[in-house]
């Protein structure tokens, strides 16, 4: 047999017009997860893209879940001994507010030009995710086209509730283990390296969250009264996160590098070559100097270095003018960025420990920790991942970045540890794209590179 | 002339019943400061002030203020050469909510026995600080009774917004600096040692106020993008405040002890006579240790050693779950309790010192200072003080306590400030009597041996 991939992506330009017609249908339904107002629409949304698969030759249905509904849809291929993937997706988007930044509706998609990007889909969720998701759905419809199959035996999940951090999510893949096991995840939901790069991620930041609070008085006090011989839990709470860490920005608690390893000769080379430019990163944050530990580099701290991050902090009083409590209690979140090797348990315990060794008389410590994950990492030389590059590099003409994300991914989590697969990563999405913001885009070129970026990923996957 | 203090004395035996009337008419008045919706009750309680004034022979009037109108009143003694005192109180009152707490109407005034304080009158204002007020009222009407005149010359000041933290009073203060000038304040707002021993308030702690902003990054970031390379503000907020004091509980701001000095044998011999409990005073917070410096007995360091106190904190998130963010900002109000000798505009000084020295790169300080007192002692050995602790002990059989207050009254800063005057502190309440709190009583004793008090007092001052 010929090689089928020039008739795929020939059909992927024939569909061009077709195709935005279709995302523009499904951006059209404002499917905002967080806002139980929009629960109608969410279930529209799910059935728009069970009949979406439908028309591509799955089975596929609604299923109901402890929150919106799950699309679930299977197919497979003709060709004998065909890999088995599972595609992950999402058709709920973020809430639009604030409304007045919208230049216009936000669920009337239409295409704009600012001189830089090119045409862009401009609606809430072009990028975050049904941009994306199409781009999968189409590069399936252009094999259907060209070859009347495609090489991959495939099931598709689609759920409603990601932009409320995949909560429902978990629950449905134990329930459904056996239907929804596939070989590997792909996951469309992450972006490029940059306009003409490409991009595979391999590893994520695991998470593990705590709430802490110190209470010393059985009440609140007068600082007149009190002032200077009692304890104050502010003192006592910011005595205990100001020593979290030391001077070089290393972690003090207990045991919490343990199993970390440093990064290889190899990731650092294929670092070096991204030519990341650390000044433009921090730029976007407002900084000019890495915080952290010294003598990283800042992809490192990133990408590969576990971190503790004080995310909020509240005791005593807040309001205007002068109030002169000593109060009860004091409070903070914290979250753990977590690497492999690291133990989400052990990193709890460790903190415990830490801040219990350093509780003043008379002070209690009530801790809450918040369902922890891991961190991940894919070896670059994994099989499916060296067939992914390759596909990726022949349609960009440049290799794609492996990248890590400093962030967690719940979900990828999720499918490894219940269904025990591993994820493949790619997404087409630009830094600008405004993804949460106003005036959401999606850039055209993003959609067919990435359609056909596809194409090429399930050629070559099918070996 | 014989010694007119018995007929005195017998003249308030006489008023017992009449002088509880008056009161209770006072208390009637629901004379809230901080609720707006009760400024014509602050009104009518100024007036019902004004009018008892004038039936006391003082020229009396209500006085617009920039706030609740003040009540000033004159009485010249006929007696040549008498001293001139100011007496300072307040008409107005706390708010009375949770009201569902009290056993009966806050403005109902009413005798309830308790079987541990005798009868106790029972309504909002009863102890802070109408009653007090009329126990001086009662004292000059009893001088009157029993002589015709009082052998003091009288300028009574009561404001109405005591409880608003006497905001007007300086304003006023100025505004009326030569008419209100005398060689002393006596004031009657403070507690008694016990329902045995008075007690007369010879320091207080100054204070001075700061609120503190530390900012960062340009906006709030993910903590997976940015956690472990961009500064965190609330880690350098906790770091700075988590070193104010070392392990020994020495505040570390630059000079922050310079000018103060250490209690003289004199006075540490006074505190041990007072026989102080430390433990039931910490109990009474639900704590059983002291905090603060070491090596410093409790009272010490409530009375006479300074404090650094954070009395709010704030930054990111506080609601529910979890939220991956660094914040762009992070808050902290502090307060510092002063003593004679230190100055405040050289402790915010120092602890703007402090704080930028530990200020990490791409960190920006916003400090805001409130209004500064300073500390404030009385020796012991001053005249005024002496003939009034005489008065006290040929009342209560045993001699006053000579104590101070770890809080500040800028109220006596002001007349000292503004006016260049001296305060005698002596007050009647007791630690029971709920000041502030649901169903605050005064007892009959504290009301009736309080007048009697000032009867002697007044005897003792004119000489």
């Amino acid at each position: 047999m010929s090689n089928p991939l020039p008739s795929v992506l020939a059909a992927i330009e024939c569909d061009r017009a077709p195709a935005l017609a279709r995302l523009f249908d499904w951006l059209r339904i404002p499917s905002i997860s967080m806002d139980p107002s929009f629960a109608l629409d969410c279930a529209r949304a799910a059935k728009w893209c069970a009949v979406q698969l439908g028309e591509l030759g799955f089975s596929a249905n609604v299923r109901p879940s402890t929150g919106n509904p799950m699309v679930v849809g299977h197919r497979k291929s003709r060709t004998p001994g065909a890999p088995h993937v599972l595609f992950y997706g999402h058709y709920d988007v973020q809430p639009v507010d604030p409304l007045s930044l919208w230049r216009r509706p936000p669920f009337e998609p239409h295409l704009e030009d600012d001189g830089l990007n090119g045409p862009m889909i401009v609606a809430r969720g072009s990028s975050d995710d049904k941009g994306q998701v199409m781009t999968f759905f189409d590069a399936v419809r252009a094999w259907i086209a060209a070859t009347g199959d495609v090489p991959l035996t495939l099931t598709v999940l689609i759920e409603g509730d990601e932009e409320a951090d995949s909560i429902h999510l978990d629950t449905f893949l134990r329930a459904n283990a056996a239907e929804l096991s596939a070989s590997l995840t792909l996951i469309c939901d992450s972006e490029a390296w940059d306009r003409s790069t490409p991009a595979i991620t391999i590893s994520l930041r695991g998470f593990a969250g705590v709430e802490m609070t110190i209470s010393g008085p059985s009440r609140d006090l007068h600082s007149g009264d009190y002032g200077g011989a009692a304890i104050n839990p502010i003192r006592a709470l910011t005595k205990v996160l100001g020593e979290l860490q030391d001077a070089n920005g290393r972690v003090q608690i207990p045991g919490f590098y343990d199993g970390v390893s440093d990064p290889s000769a190899a990731t650092r080379d294929r670092w070096q070559r991204l030519g990341f430019d650390p000044e433009v990163y921090l730029a976007e944050a407002g900084l000019r100097n890495p915080s952290g530990e010294r003598g990283r580099s800042l992809l490192e701290l990133i990408w590969t270095r576990p971190a503790t991050e004080v995310n909020g902090i509240w005791g005593g009083y807040q309001g205007p003018g002068v109030k002169t409590v000593i109060p009860a209690e004091a409070s903070a979140k914290l979250s753990f960025r977590l690497v492999p090797g690291q133990d989400p348990a052990a990193i709890y315990a460790g903190f415990e420990q830490f801040v219990r060794a350093r509780l003043p008389p008379d002070c209690r410590l009530t801790l809450r920790a918040f369902d922890g994950t891991r961190g991940l990492a894919i070896d670059p030389s994994t099989p499916f991942l060296a067939l992914a590059a390759s596909a990726l590099e022949a349609e960009w003409g440049v290799p794609p970045a492996l990248i890590g994300s400093g962030g967690s991914i719940p979900i990828v989590s999720a499918f490894k540890d219940v269904l025990n697969m591993d994820a493949l990563m790619i997404g087409f999405s630009q830094a600008d794209d405004r993804a949460h913001s106003p005036n959401e885009k999606y850039n055209v070129t993003s959609f067919t590179r990435g359609t056909r970026s596809w194409a090429r990923v399930i050629a070559a996957l099918a070996g």
